[in-house]
């Protein structure tokens, strides 16, 4: 037999046993015999693959089933607590992780603040942070997940470039694992995002889902047939640098008119500053300290004070972000897109805003049943896409559908 | 046992019955106990298939190979002509099909002037063209697939829409199916277009490739991860219709400024006639008449002679493709963009007016790896596409990768 040969049958049996675990954990109390049914395996398979995952402590018999006539069926359950994840998001100020379990359940959080620091230095917070999870928990533990943002080279783990801790091409997962010993997975973070909203939705979104992080940056997750699309280059997903003006402004990628350089939330603070001279008494009072001033929360008051240049700012920026949804839709035709972001404080006017450019910009039977959807970034959705991405590569186990 | 546990059954055999054909069909040429080895199929279940497709006239004994110590191994192959397909492809004014075998090889084709007839009697038009190729061939049908414009549901087979055709939720699927007692596929010919140019590139494409067909509309094929992407409502690639100019031209589809506006082979004629009053003497003595006049071969023609307006009108469409090909790229960071159209005909300059637009409206990192590829529309891309669709579903047999 050639080692190609030996390695399929390898893969078969590890494809199998994946196959027995996610039955177990999916019913979360099965039977061997209900296994072999589910899973088109035989009986003996499934006995020696529930042996060998009861070896691992993965799973453990809990009780007997009901009979069906002849004797009562052992059952099977997966352990919650058998193995512990770490899992981290590098895309703040301030760097945060958690340990999560089986369930995704978060047991304990950890964060750090950035304090701007960069680099080889920026590397040495995500070891502290990795240090301090770790020292929160006596399970063992089945690997690290790591959100960053920019481009990330999913096959070798590279961070190819993330501009807020001055990377490029950091080998994050190989350094990760030489010093903890543990399997490292490391993604994008607005795709992990995507991910943590698919497993969310529990089968609501069918199989495809766009998500669109807005915040600092913009960038989009794509759940294509159920599974998370990266691309030839793993840059799936970087609508943020498509034109969208026609000599716009300068983006920091080189070009102009790039998406982030009018639909961010810095891109709205400085668009209203832009709009808004003078500004409004409880903004400042020294006209040159405006932009520095300018915050969010000051959008948010001016916006309901009914304050022009606050609505103009907003609604702008949501008809740039219906012109990618309207390219998303037209290129896609996916149905459910879902915009995290802070700004979804802006709610119907804002979604609004966006709605009706994208019904301008794509064909009227794509749209009709499109629907978007604005919702505020929950701070662990990137940490539990994370811990998600780890669980369904090392144990073949999703949470979604 | 449940039914749904029987049905569980019934695609696991149908699925190995189908590992088992596609085994012989990439060999060429195989023994029951290679299958084996390669499709980790016990020998038993094995040569149960084998027979059961023996029994079907699909598969052959040719001889006997080489001994490795025991008895010289039993050699088995497919049976090229075992099966005939028709596909036909209605996007033209000139309907065709082909009669074509197992290895996607053409025995015959056919064509039917569609003369403007449409609604039912161009059904009519269509039920000859099959009965005609039908005629050709005295082989068993596998089935037929068709290509046709527009949107298609490709799990219900209906046309929603084509317009050339005049069809509105023509259910074109079940009416060849009833009418034939075969199994039929109905889907949109950009998606064929690129099943077939994925097929013809033989694992050179990798596991993403997006063709854009550029004709009298604009629509594109994407695989996403070696299999044809539908989106939720069979309408992806649909990128003709997404708005490229800001408040431009009506598009048929009722917005403003749809790429079909602007980058079609009829909106390069229409543009090159509003730049070239007067026209160049070779193309029209009458001026009213020059918009019916004029055609891709005078462009051509003036193209080559330097001819301002030519120059314009190429050049202009081809930047539009280019924010096309940006959108594209910046979405789904695919290496290879294929633009199939007449249009390849203006060749490098053409192309590089799509690829420089294209670098100035996405990250640069995105487009460094980006290959565009203009080639030329061969009129069986089409059926060709339809018959690997129909094989790829009726007998798991996939010509690419």
């Amino acid at each position: 037999m050639t080692t190609l040969q030996k390695a399929t049958q390898q893969q078969t049996k590890s494809h199998n046993s994946h196959l027995v675990l996610k039955a177990i954990y999916d019913q979360r109390q099965i039977s061997r015999a209900d296994i072999s049914r589910l899973t088109s395996l035989t009986r003996t398979t499934v006995s020696d693959l529930v042996t060998e995952l009861q070896g691992k402590g993965l799973v453990e018999e809990i009780g007997y089933g009901q009979s069906r006539g002849g004797r009562s069926p052992i059952l099977l359950s997966v352990i919650d607590d058998a193995r512990h994840l770490i899992a981290i998001d590098l895309e703040n100020d301030e760097l945060r992780g958690a340990v999560v379990n089986l369930r995704n359940e978060i047991i304990s959080t950890v964060s750090q603040p950035l304090r701007r620091r960069e680099g080889d230095e920026a590397l040495i917070l995500v070891y502290e942070l990795v240090d301090k999870l770790i020292a929160t928990t006596d399970k063992p533990l089945l690997g690290i997940g790591v959100g960053t943002p920019g481009l990330v080279d999913a096959s070798t783990k590279v961070v190819l470039r993330a501009v807020n801790l001055n990377w490029r091409g950091m080998p994050l997962g190989d350094l990760l694992q030489e010093r903890y010993g543990l399997p490292v997975y490391v993604a994008n973070d607005s795709q992990l995002a995507a991910l943590a909203q698919y497993m969310f939705g529990a089968g609501k979104y069918g199989s495809n889902l766009i998500v669109v992080k807005v915040g600092t940056g913009i960038g989009a997750g794509l759940i294509l047939d159920g599974r998370l699309f990266h691309g030839d280059g793993f840059g799936a997903g970087e609508i943020g640098h498509i034109g969208v003006v026609e000599n716009g402004q300068q983006c920091r990628c080189g070009n102009l008119g790039c998406l982030e350089t009018v639909a961010t939330t810095p891109a709205i603070l400085k668009r209203m500053h832009a709009l808004a001279r003078p500004v409004p008494r409880s903004v400042s009072h020294n006209p040159t300290a405006i932009a520095d001033d300018l915050t969010l929360d000051v959008v948010q008051e001016s916006f309901v004070a009914g304050h022009p240049a606050a609505t103009q700012a907003v609604l702008e920026a949501g008809r740039y972000l219906g012109i990618a949804a309207a390219n998303l839709v037209g290129t896609l035709n996916v149905h459910r897109i879902v915009f995290l972001s802070r700004l979804a404080w802006f709610g119907t006017p804002l979604l609004d805003a966006i709605r009706q450019e994208m019904i301008r910009r794509v064909l009227p039977t794509l749209t009709q049943d499109t629907e978007i959807e604005l919702i505020d970034l929950r701070p662990e959705m990137v940490i539990l896409g994370a811990s998600a991405l780890l669980m369904s590569h090392e144990l073949g186990l999703q949470l979604s559908q």
